[in-house]
C-alpha cells in the first residue's frame, strides 16, 4: 500500500513496512494545512498530533485509511472520513505507561515544589526554609477519573507510593480492571462529587467527548479540599480553565496539567495563556505519550493495523464508514 | 526533663511532651552560633539541620543527650560529645519515604524535563518539539547504591514503573531486605563500577563517611553511559562536583541533586555554586526529609528515644560516650 506518514515515525518500524512491500513516504514537517495538497495517491494515512480536517479527508481521493498513532482522535474529523467511506482506526492503550510516568511525575513535582526549586538554585538563591514545607504523598488520596490503560497504570504506580486509591464506581468496567483495583485496595465513591471531595489528589485520564467536556467546572471544584492538586494529562477541554484559576485564587488549588483548551497543534510558537503561566501551575507541553518507549509500542501498534488492513480488516476503528454508507441517502 | 528544640518540631508531639511532664523549650530560629548560648540548663538538645559543634557541646553544662530529627547526623561533633559524656542519638529510617517520593520526582523530573517545561511555558513558549524526546522509564535499569530503609523505599516505587533495579551484591545485607531485593527480581553485580556501567539511571542512599566520600569520581563517571541521570538525595561529600561537571559537559549527565559539597546550613541565603546552576542539574535545597509526614514520623521517634532516657536508655546512639569515658585518661 502506500502510506503517508505526516508525523515523525521510528526507523525500526519504518524499516519493517518497507520489507513487507509497502510503499512509505515520511514527511514529518507537514502541517494541517499542508495536509490536503500532499494527500494524492496514498491509501493510508498516518498520524500523530497533526490535524485532518474534512478539507483534508476531501482531497484524500484514493485514501481508505487514518491511522492515529495515540489513543485520542479529537484532532480528526471522524464524521467526515465516515461519510467519505475512509476508516478512522486509534492505537489505544500503547501509551498509558508514558502518561501515567507524565502523572506521577507531575504530582511528585507540584508536591516537592521541583520546578520553583530549580528556577531559585539556577539564580542562586538558597531557600530550604521556603521549599520545606511538602506534605508528601505516602498515605495521601488520590482520586483516578478514567480507568482505562492510563488510569490503571497511574493507580498501579500511586498504590506503590502508598497512596489510598480512590474512584466512582462503575459496575460495567470489565473484571479484570475491577479485580486489578480491589487488589490495590480501590475505595469506591458514588460520585465525581464524592472523589473530589475525598481527594488529596485529583487526577484525569478520559477521551475528550461531549460527556467530558469541563467535567472539572467550578462546582467541582467546589468539592476539592483547599491546596488539593489536580492533575490533567488528558485534554485540555475536560477542565473549566477560568473556573480552575479561580480555584487555585481563592483556595490554593494546585495543579498539574499536560494539556490546554486551545493549545497550539504545532510543535513550537507563542502560547499565551493565563492558566499555564499561572504560579499555582507546573506545565508541560502535551508531552504525556511522548517518550521512545511509547512511541516504540504504539509504532508496533500502527504495524498490527496496517498488516490487518492489508488482510481486508479495520482494526480500533472508531468512526463508523460502512454504517455511514448503508445510511446514506441514495 | 528539661529539652531544648533549636529547630521546628510539631505541635502534636509537643503536647504529648508536655503531657508527660518534660519541660519543653522550642527556638527554632537558633542558629549554629547562637546554640553555645541558649544550653544553659537543658539535659536534653533536639535539632534537624542545625549544626552542633564542639563549641556548642563544650558551652553545654548540664547536657547529656543530643538528638537528631532525623538520620544523618555529620552536622554534630560526635566525638566532642562522646568525649564530654554525651550521647548523640538519631532516628533512622524514619524519613525514608519522603527521600524515596524526592528521589522519583527528580528522576521522572529529569526524564521529562519537567522544570524546563515549566519555565517556558511561564515565559508564553510552547516547544513540544524539544520536549517531546524523553526515554522514558519504562524499561530501564536503576542501579541503587545503599540498601538502607531509603534504598528499598526507591527500589519498590522503581520496580513499580517496570524498571529494572540492580544492585551490588553485599552478603551482610539482612535477610529480611535480601529477600525483598529478590521479590523485586534484583539484578545483583559484583562492582559499583559495573553498577554504573549497567544503569540508565544511578541513585545515591549512602551516609556521609570517610569511605563514601566522593564515591562518585571521574572514574565511576566514565563508566555511566553517555546521557545516564544521576541522582544524589543523600549528602553533597558523596559526589566529586567538579568531576560531575566535566561528566555532564562532555558526556550529557544529567543530575537530580538535592546536597551539595558545602551547602548552607542555614534555611536561606545566597549559594553560587557551579554545579546546582548547570542546565543538566535539577536541583532541590536539601529538602528530602522534609514532608510533613516524615516530620511526623521523625518526631514519633524522637519521643521514643526522650521515653527510653527517661527509662535511662539511650536508643539509636551513634556516638559512644561511656566507651570514651572509660578510654580517657585518668
Amino acid at each position: 500500500m502506500n502510506i503517508l506518514f505526516a508525523d515523525k515515525f521510528p526507523d525500526k518500524q519504518a524499516a519493517v513496512l518497507r520489507a513487507a512491500g509497502h510503499d512509505c513516504v515520511f514527511n514529518p514537517e507537514l502541517g494541517a494545512e499542508d495536509l490536503a495538497g500532499a494527500l494524492g495517491g496514498f491509501e493510508v494515512l498516518v498520524v500523530r498530533s497533526t490535524q485532518v480536517s474534512a478539507a483534508a479527508v476531501a482531497a484524500g481521493g484514493a485514501l481508505r485509511m487514518i491511522i492515529r498513532a495515540g489513543a485520542g482522535t479529537n484532532t480528526i474529523d471522524k464524521a467526515a472520513a465516515a461519510a467519505a467511506g475512509m476508516f478512522v482506526c486509534n492505537v489505544p492503550g500503547r501509551n498509558a505507561l508514558a502518561v501515567a510516568e507524565l502523572t506521577l511525575g507531575l504530582i511528585l513535582a507540584v508536591d516537592r515544589r521541583i520546578a520553583d526549586n530549580v528556577r531559585d538554585l539556577r539564580a542562586g538563591k538558597w531557600n530550604k526554609k521556603k521549599y520545606s514545607t511538602a506534605a508528601g504523598v505516602y498515605g495521601k488520596t488520590i482520586g483516578i477519573v478514567g480507568l482505562g490503560a492510563i488510569g490503571l497504570a497511574v493507580a498501579e504506580r500511586a498504590h506503590a507510593f502508598g497512596m489510598n486509591i480512590s474512584a466512582v464506581y462503575k459496575p460495567q468496567r470489565p473484571a479484570k480492571a475491577q479485580d486489578f483495583l480491589r487488589a490495590l485496595g480501590v475505595d469506591y465513591v458514588d460520585s465525581m462529587e464524592q472523589l473530589a471531595a475525598a481527594g488529596d489528589i485529583l487526577t484525569l485520564h478520559v477521551p475528550q467527548s461531549p460527556q467530558t467536556r469541563k467535567l472539572v467546572d467550578a462546582k467541582l471544584l467546589a468539592r476539592m479540599k483547599p491546596g488539593a492538586i489536580l492533575i490533567n494529562t488528558s485534554r485540555g477541554d475536560v477542565v473549566d480553565e477560568a473556573a480552575l484559576i479561580r480555584a487555585m485564587d481563592e483556595k490554593g488549588i494546585r495543579a498539574g496539567l499536560d494539556v490546554y483548551a486551545g493549545e497550539p497543534g504545532a510543535g513550537e510558537g507563542e502560547f499565551t495563556s493565563a492558566l499555564a503561566q499561572h504560579p499555582n501551575v507546573y506545565g508541560t507541553h502535551h508531552i504525556g505519550a511522548s517518550t521512545d518507549q511509547a512511541q516504540d509500542a504504539v509504532a508496533e501498534g500502527v504495524l498490527e493495523i496496517i498488516a490487518a488492513f492489508a488482510d481486508g480488516k479495520a482494526l480500533h476503528c472508531v468512526n463508523a464508514p460502512l454504517q455511514a454508507a448503508a445510511e446514506a441517502p441514495e
